[in-house]
């Protein structure tokens, strides 16, 4: 099966992170790919997997990074697809500056940004866009969000109990 | 023709600065419509567009906001359709107050944020989505790069010039 | 009895901050409720709470959140109540980023806030509220800040002796 | 009419951008006083006041200062009366400053805190809070409430046209 | 003997943090006392500190304190004295709260501020402004200098050594 | 009459702001000298000026920069005098490089920062110095102090009415 | 005579800033060539300059950007020819954005950052990386140097006058 | 063999950091020296140093420090040699003051500042402007790019299993 994603990290060492968007994306069985390319070490194969995404199949592109982040910003200059940044930190700024390399894009080449480290949304992104032609994912979108909403919903019959503790004390 | 797109803003004092992503939409030839919604004075209204939005037939939101911008979050909690923030500036913290607003969601709601007032790249970023399942705006999209790229060359032309100017100077 | 304070977190992994603002109350013998509830995850539920406080008699709500910290604010969009923010801290902007999402609100619809994860001031200052028809209540607040300014008085009885060392080292 | 609630400034320069806060109070018809009082250079001043304010019949105080602004936690300090803050840009750290100063209190003495310049948020909040024990108060402030949302609503009748003309443009 | 310098602190747990300044008193033989005082918990203790301790013979005053740290300005409201403030670290804003808190005093009320923590400093500037009437303080501040610089040239030796080291390696 | 006071800013361009320093130090008739030296751009003349400043009589520096404000923590480096350090403004981080620059000094080597551009409190700082061994210097701060104060308590009187005016409105 | 040093923008728009850089190298009569190139806009143009910088005899690299400023970074990742990088403000940020885009970058492909809008310190730093083979240029920078500590000197002569002026006052 | 670059540092307790420095020096075969000076504590020792670099033959200086970093400030005031600033953390601001204090210098005293703790980009730096007159330094530099080119690579031939075990998950 073709990968539809490219999960693409600025460093090997990135990779515990990632994993995390992989796993998501396998809970919705969307094939994809999860490559390191770096835009200030390999720019030339940053350059080459832009230009080819889009005909080899690839119909989001999910790009990661810490400190000087180019690398969102240099394949969504090279593709028309859309390209989900996710600034990463775990250096001495916080991933402040990364998040700032991303998101201040020219007019003319978006970069849609995540959170900082916020891999999990980066994939769920990534596959609201596939549930735009799939109603398939976009029922089991749906169902992510109400078992989500079970959840805090449930978290609360074990607060009413704890709350009355609290009162009565 | 139905929209395709929505774009909502939080306050009637930011449409000269959204109509830029309508001038791209029209641009591109891409049905949409603009509203003013508001997390904080029009909460319902926010709940019942997002709720009713995919079955309407709307398939990428642009939420635009200042300040502490609930409104593009609160919009992707009631749908599973890709929704697009936008900071804005023209407030005291300059619009980093806006951008932490937006970006910082929680795992499972993902809201895909542009650069700050980037209301251009927002149009830009719906339009690449889009185009994943219509070659013919995939093919705008890729002539408004190669504009851009030309542009710029073009300007290197005049450059020239003025360089050898300096260096004679 | 029935709940004056509701104190409502954004997530479960909250509670172990917010059990503070539960003692407090406690303290003062204010009957309280503790809930958790998500702008983002569980926006109907918000918004219900929101809309039916007034009337269930609760008087102040005390809304936790981290990060894109949309809760107090759409909580005050649906009341006429007053909410208290905490902005928490523990993620990867130190809680910059939950102070900015809560305070800037647009003007119309206030939220107060408190510090970074300043859970015994929001319960302090809901007292506070409460304490405007309850004399007793006042009295006990009132007798908190005497003993708060003893402990510090009792605090330099030790140091005296601890600086003459110094001073004679 | 006594007075119900203070107005407090750091400074008479303060006096343009406060006046917003005495036309909300005047507009729900609370009375209410206003005075210049600095924590730097009336600090007795400011303790005379904060110490007398309960049993002279204020209910709620709102202080409002720029850059190192001690004013709202010193009046905090002096009085179990709810105080809230109003962090004033205006000066070189656009208010950054004085949000940092007055937000970060100790526990024991809580200062609730509202958006830099937010002066008509503050007075909101105070009338919530005399909402509490008068009903009338609560009406209008949810006709307030309502009257904000039917603002928003009719502007998208506007915005209907308007983005009508853009997508046949 | 009598004190010369009041080291004032906000909380007892500023202790540890507060002994090296006593240390470099001790150091220079300067009297002083050491004490708790907090603007928020003990406001009456900081104004009578502060009016009275030009009388007492206090000369310089070293207030640190952490947060909303209004007790370096709220002393030197009260007193001619010259007073240095010390912003404390250790929560979660890192100091930069306590140093915009302490350092943006307005036009009128100087505190003069060292860096976060810089304990020492805050002692070592104090004892320069007592050097200006004892010129054998002055002697041991020029001393001490030189040993600095002494240290410093001695840690070459090493390098020097080490690098060479290096080099062939 | 022997200079007691130096004046120092880091460029020519820095004396419209600076002037006020010694507007101040004329109010209290203190000897002052005022010169343009630069850390980067004439740092023999820092260190000349710096390590002769005390045997030529000076009492008290206040050293003014902008942007990498090497001046005040250079000339520290070079006298044991009290250096006080005012960042200035007016580049495009708006004085927080300044600050940050000037304040952060290494243990031994104080400077006391005041506030951004806070050039009347350098002055007055510098003489509450001078006040510890001239009584008649330390009443005019008290005088100083004294008008301050009335002036808030004078501005009171005018609010009354204007208060008075809005509550009758 | 061939340009041996290259000053690239990323904006046309930036042609008014970067001019004072063309002025600097023509002072010192170095040959220069000036270009827009921009990391997202030409991406292919960028590796092209770059790679072959270093054939065509270019010895020094100025790479000018604004807001997420990857264009020094990506010549950086192209060449081994020293890369310099100027952040430019004039976006919402202020240019902070772009300093952390730029000097941020990781271990292996260096760029040697300076201020923001620094662009006269840019031409300067590449005039003495080339004065390392060329003792003329060498001569002319401390000649330059000497200047500027002349005029600082001259001002003084002016400022002895007018702060004699205000000691009369 | 006499040394082409001085590595200096603020303090010996930079040495750990700064030793990944002297081993890219090392790797590259270029004769260096270490040293401490501080333009704090041995203001003179920084002076002479800088004012004798180019006789003795040094031809690039590296100068790291943390907090108020005036350190490659006052050596490049003193040289016309090019000096690369190394801001360093390890402080309460994490290095945002040693990046601002470096950085913002005045027109006509460049520091050239690479990322906070970028104790190689730094040595590379310096080797890059070697290699400038020096081809084999300048294939080394190549090599080096080729073989982080090459890693990367390899890192994906890895991660390529990795991901199709994922996508069979």
């Amino acid at each position: 099966m073709k990968a539809r994603v490219s999960i693409i990290m600025g460093s090997t060492s990135d990779l515990p992170v990632m994993e995390k968007a992989a796993e998501v994306l396998n809970e919705f069985k969307i094939p994809f790919e999860i490559r390191v390319l770096s835009a200030h070490r390999t720019p030339q194969s940053v350059e080459d997997f832009a230009s080819n995404a889009l005909e080899k199949g690839i119909e989001v592109i999910i790009a990661a990074a810490g400190m000087s982040a180019a690398l969102p910003g240099v394949i969504a200059a090279n593709t028309v697809l859309p390209v989900i940044g996710v600034p990463l930190s775990g250096h001495v700024l916080g991933g402040v500056d990364s998040l700032y390399s991303m998101i201040q894009m020219p007019p003319g080449v978006p970069v849609a940004t995540v959170g900082i480290d916020s891999v999990v949304n980066a994939a769920l992104f990534a596959i609201q866009i596939l549930a735009l032609r799939d109603e398939s994912i976009s029922l089991m979108l749906a169902n992510r969000k109400s078992d989500m909403n079970y959840k805090v919903i449930m978290a609360n019959e074990t607060l009413k109990h704890l709350s009355y503790e609290y009162k009565t004390n």
